[in-house]
């Protein structure tokens, strides 16, 4: 049997156990797995420090070095982020609706885990001991298949986190990773049809596009984002200012980061030159149509690929619309339905952006850069889901969890 | 341009109007898709006589011949079904979750459409009406693929509505079919990822694995239901004996029907004389284990296939279990997590039987049969999903949304 499927058969064995775990059971191992990584932080930067001299060798680049690297500091993050976890509302057990029908049959809806949630992510070790706890809570058991650069450090971490929470009393096997770097296990991982009940991508487009490609496991397609802000003619320009920094420059590297700017023609004139020279400050390298080039000539000319085109960097296009119902169009062209945002003083306008923009988020007056689990109060994500399917926007735990109905009778026949 | 390429680009345009489209002109709509086809009876009845004539050459069963047939009554039927849907109350727009975040900003999570809706169905020509109608209402465009037997009759009928629709005010292409017999076209469907935003395959299980191993699209796997009920020892044994020839005779041949009978050894002797008695006086044919055999001499031998087969007919497998928890974990290696009950007048077994048995539907002391959208009181359904994500059990017009984050701010910027 393939390591693959070995994990996928042990998975799902330990998810029927860990379904019906108690609450107070799984917050007692979230927080003996906090702990574990706190006493056992040397092994971590040990593991971890392979990682890294063979990141190294592969000449991998400072930032991606960065994202690899565990410190002590860092490593109290995680142990942090796991007691945080702890301290969320249990979504199991959730009675979500619940009716007594004419024949008194009764039935009701209530909310249980997924089963085995698969996650093929990238770079960040961290990210495996986030999702291994969001999974823990809403009671799924996890396969993980980390980057082959944190190869090391994710087994580590891994290894760590479930056996203190084996010995806190979970079932065997809720939290497992692929062990190998080879690529042919992603391919298997996503054939686990009957094994795994959703799989989630995290990373570049072309990861993603792959899972979606190949994957016969349901998928939740996450995070591309070709973010876009609007300034309305009605905008008030010092709030668009401040709105279309923050977006582009505060992390531009995330998928809520803006990457287009669209503004109205009967505000270019006095918009464009304040913003783009506070943009070029910093650094930001723009690409605008004919129109912004004619107000500030010292910009690149755009092209059809940048209005198609994630940057993740210190980039934004530049486009002037000559109404809103253009910016929406482009939007609706171009976007991911990720995350859009307007800047408007006119309600009418805000109405029809809400309404006519299909996206996961959709702000009036604020920054794209809000489309975050922890800002929207859901205490952690698993990612962004930029499918219609399921969920949608920042997963919680909610996110990791299904429906099943249960019904009491007393004999009911269907006549 | 390929047929469905077009269809896919004309269903996407069109959901995007759709989307905002009022309750009451959808309403209206519905009502005016109705009268069409009582008005266009004779057309609809002609298209149908076609594929009957087809149906006949090609030698398809009597059964299949029925299912096929369209006549006024059944017309009426359909304009019936399509009036109620206009009762069903708007899912969309549905505020389902807000709050005011401690920076102010006000998320509110919004029910919209989910898009595009992609529909692979077999023989019953009433599908496409009934599909359509719960798509119009939740706000989604679809894309209808019938059997090809059926293929004059789905798009006479696609007509009349579709046109009947726009008349009232829809936008254009909200309903279409596909008009080709080609089976190339499904594979086409199949890989519309960015036009079609789900696809429900309904139909036998080798039409449901097709898509799953080959969609792009998101799937919503439907229907196979190898559903099993299972005998307590404290049953009340004529409540059992109601119970199990209702869900294995009133309708075998649909997905809710009970496969196979699972008794406890205890009660085995008792009951099980006068239970199979009944079933073969009702001309089902029973397969069972050794024990059964010693107990009812005059029944077939079951084998390992027995277990795995959803036999949609009048047979059914039988088995004595030793204890409650061999038969859960019976229904866990062999059911298919559509509809699963237990026949008990003890608490606790019951309690077990609904944590422990993970499936759409869990009945205590009821009938199989009950797993339907009608009975539920959804109003309708476009099928029964048998996965876990996005929807689970029968799906009512909630089944056909998603949700979307809107986010009015005064210029909330991250820090």
């Amino acid at each position: 049997m393939s390591e693959v499927l070995e994990l996928g058969k042990r998975a799902k064995k330990a998810s029927v156990k860990l379904a019906n775990v108690s609450t107070e059971l799984k917050n007692r191992a979230l927080n003996a797995m906090a702990d574990a990584l706190i006493v056992n932080a040397k092994e971590i930067i040990k593991a971890n420090k392979k990682d890294l001299e063979e990141g190294k060798r592969r000449n991998i680049s400072t930032a991606l070095m960065d994202r690899l690297l565990l410190n002590e500091a860092r490593i109290e993050d995680m142990a942090r982020d796991l007691k945080e976890v702890a301290f969320l509302k249990d979504p199991v057990g959730e009675l979500v609706k619940g009716r007594k029908l004419p024949n008194e049959l009764e039935v009701l809806q209530v909310r249980v885990p997924l089963g085995v949630v698969g996650l093929i992510y990238e770079a960040r070790p961290n990210v495996t001991v986030d999702a291994a706890g969001l999974c823990i809570k809403s009671g799924n058991a996890i396969i993980l298949r980390g980057g082959s650069v944190a190869i090391n450090s994710n087994l580590a971490l891994t290894d760590i986190i479930a056996d203190a929470g084996v010995k806190e009393g979970l079932p065997e096997n809720c939290i497992q990773s692929i062990s190998t770097a080879d690529r042919a296990a992603v391919t298997e991982l996503m054939k686990m049809h009957g094994y795994v009940d959703v799989l989630i991508p995290r990373g570049g487009a072309s990861l993603i596009q792959s899972v979606i490609k190949n994957s016969t496991v349901p998928v939740i397609e996450t995070g591309v984002g070709n973010c876009h802000i609007f300034i309305d003619k009605s905008a008030n320009l010092n709030m668009a200012k401040e709105i279309v920094v923050n977006a582009k420059c505060q992390r531009p590297g995330v998928c809520n980061a803006a990457e287009t700017l669209l503004v109205h023609k009967d505000v270019a004139e006095k918009f464009l030159p304040g913003i783009l020279r506070k943009l070029q400050e910093r650094d930001v390298e723009i690409f605008g149509c004919p129109i912004t080039h004619s107000i500030c000539s010292d910009v690149n000319e755009a092209t059809e690929d940048d209005w198609k085109t994630e940057y993740l960097d210190l980039k934004m296009a530049v486009k002037i619309v000559p109404s809103l119902n253009e910016a929406i169009l482009h939007i609706q062209k171009y976007g991911t339905n990720h995350s859009e945002a307007i800047v408007t003083e006119d309600y009418s306008a805000a109405k029809s952006f809400t309404e006519e923009v299909d996206a996961a988020a959709v702000y009036v007056n604020a920054s794209t850069r809000f489309t975050d689990g922890g800002q929207y109060g859901l205490g952690a994500e698993m990612g962004i889901s930029t499918q219609k399917l399921h969920a949608r926007g920042p997963m919680g735990l909610e996110a990791l969890t299904s429906t099943k109905y249960v019904i009491y009778g007393k004999g009911q026949i269907r006549s």
